[in-house]
């Protein structure tokens, strides 16, 4: 189902550069032009979203999910 | 308590830009070199660490929390 | 930014019933055929969502924040 | 220990479907009115619920954790 | 409704020490044998549950939210 | 990068004395005075982190991550 837009205000758009694939879960690190970005979704999503090196993605992050450290 | 390393790997260095102060949660916005990362967090949090505009922090999330969408 | 697909794989259609406005975050009821999901986003996102009762969404759930109980 | 009611305000009740085990995570398919839920919990948790397919359970989801896309 | 057993495995028993409302969520702050635990949940939760100071309650942790860090 | 504080108001702090290990993510089960807390976290942090049986670690939990229920 195509999403017109989401309230997912932390979006990093990006190039699949790894998957690491679990029974259950997998890796998936997100090249982006900063840095990696690395999340863990079901494996059986990464098959339903054809997921492969390369596939141009967005790496979705809600706010409440944000931590804060001071440096 | 200050923290050597954490197991979380999506990290986003940058400064406060914005702070929305809410009554029991607030909006915090960090300027990182990814663009505006923006979180939620307790304002007893945001009091207890000083969070000011120009704040050095670091904006953490951990890998379970990060969905991916094909563009 | 459109969404093609999106790894979540909790989603659940329906119009909102109520919006509860709060200075930092909002709760959104979604109503569905089979009841009513709660959501609590930032107050931003509603406005930048343009969400009014009775506008179509989904309501998403990543697979990791599902908790289990037995009855 | 068992509880007489919980914050929770997303409760979908059903039986599980399908189990996915895996050696520290495990994927629960419960089968409810609104269709399949999907739950990744601690393998561990599965073997000391004793969840089996056709446990009656409840899924459940804070309301922080719900996002919302609009169609 | 009453649960039987859950999966989240991190619990923490204690009472009701201090109840910060907001106009969508409120903190809850547990005071334990072994220190305080601290909840944001929806303040219409705070009401059906009809927490007050001294309410006996169990703060629940899933596993996948916790994060490890090295002192 | 040391951490000088973070927002996370819950820190339980203990030692490892269990991990599974897994492909993609592992379970750390670590011994504190409130008891077991266990955390999901991945395989490649855990191997980064170093962390071993008695390594010396803080749990961490974000409050909004936290449910209440009523015994």
């Amino acid at each position: 189902m195509s999403i017109q837009s989401i309230n997912v205000r932390n979006q990093f758009r990006g190039k699949v550069k790894e998957i690491i694939h679990g029974p259950v879960v997998s890796e998936i690190d997100v090249e982006t032009p900063h840095g990696i970005v690395t999340s863990v979704i079901t494996t059986r999503s990464v098959e339903e979203l054809q997921l492969r090196i390369g596939s141009e993605v967005i790496a979705l992050v809600k706010s409440t999910e944000v931590s804060i450290a001071k440096v």
